[in-house]
């Protein structure tokens, strides 16, 4: 077995994950994952031998993760940005899990041509946020392509979520609450019903920032709010399910 | 002035509403008012000489809180019911509101033709939540009335509201989160944009059993998610927001 380092280039690190001994590169120069996308991985229920797609997963974050917390077969990976997908291939090969997630690259807005429709039990998504694309100063940046809709609109987002995916098949998406309205109408408009939601809320008393939402392919309405989860107890301090639940 | 006694009927009570001295009918055998109407009381936002809507008034729970919450100018309270209209009349009266709050009987169907056409400011609605109403044994008893869509549909609601808020008017509602992403399409269906929402857990661990909503009429996306209430620290024994915010 190779020695880690050999798979780090210049400016990478690598991270714990505090997960079943993962690994993850990561270049904190371009861009880290966030806490958006752990604790996406403890919403997503991907259940044995279910195949998963990750739409733009960087530097492989989520089907690292969920290659831990679940029992799904297999993960496929989509990543825009060659840099990203790279690290993510090196990441899976350090990790001993070349068998079970595929990195590729490609555009997620053409993932039912390069996938095909209805193939998926469960998408996984961290898209990017903002849609204040036009008004960036370095749109080409990696972080800025994470984080705007640069090269991805919502809409691309779960209309190719949606084609992909199975009749009953699930995406599993996190994004800003802000958006909520635009983000039930869009999947609304692809047959993707929202069944269950997290709201993330840094502060018991503050108001929410993430939201995590799974939606069925073809379900009837019926939407299972959930406890939030509260991030902080004090400023600096995680609160006990943070700790346990996210390993942090 | 008249003695309370005066207004009461056979079978109904006085019930003391901790806020001003209010006092308001109730009939126990028929409908009493909920946690619910409280809530809403408390996330409601009328400013100083608006005009406000309380459509489905049952026995006025909303404007005799908000006559004491809020600096509103006037309430007008539409009730389908001959006998509630009647007791919240009567509740009016005795609590010597009679300038501030005018009730109604009438069609919440009908609420444009009754008021007209984007006249107010404010519309609040605590609304039958239940669209199950063909199944019901007795359709016509009161709290059948009040609590499943025998007389209106959530359609019916947000189409009147719509229709008489003014441009930038603000609906107030709440609902059951299960039903989140149909009202949330009802309201973009008729220009009514989700701003503001706050979730109610039961217990800060347990999926929330409602939301209260304001829409604001012709916004643009934004959504603010507000820190949750949660209503009991244990069985039994109400948070300490439940009893300082909503006098209970």
């Amino acid at each position: 077995m190779l020695d880690d380092r050999a798979f780090v280039r210049e400016g990478e690190r690598i991270d714990d994950l505090q997960r079943n001994g993962l690994r993850i590169l990561q270049n904190p120069q371009k861009f880290c994952f966030g806490m958006d996308a752990v604790l996406l991985s403890g919403f997503v229920k991907a259940k044995e031998g279910e195949r998963v797609l990750d739409l733009g997963t960087g530097t492989g974050i989520l089907p690292l993760l969920l290659s831990a917390k679940t029992e799904a077969a297999h993960f496929d990976a989509l990543e825009i940005q060659d840099e990203s997908a790279d690290m993510a291939r090196r990441s899976v090969e350090m990790n001993g899990l070349s068998e079970r997630i595929s990195v590729r690259v490609g555009d997620l807005k053409e993932a039912s041509d390069i996938y095909g429709k209805a193939v998926f039990d469960v998408v996984t998504c961290n898209p990017p946020y903002m849609n204040d694309g036009a008004g960036l100063k370095n749109p080409e940046e990696p972080m800025a392509i994470a984080r705007h809709e640069v090269l991805c609109s919502l809409d691309d987002v779960i209309r190719e979520s949606a084609a992909v995916l199975k009749e009953r098949g699930r995406l599993y998406l996190v994004h800003r609450p802000q958006r909520l309205s635009e983000i039930f109408a869009e999947m609304r408009a692809y047959r993707l019903e929202p069944k269950r939601m997290k709201l993330v809320h840094p502060f018991a008393d503050k108001d929410a920032n993430m939201v995590l939402i799974e939606a069925v392919k073809g379900a009837g309405v019926f939407l299972k709010v959930e406890a939030p989860v509260v991030v902080y107890r004090e400023p600096g301090v995680y609160t006990d399910e943070i700790y346990d639940v996210y390993g942090y």
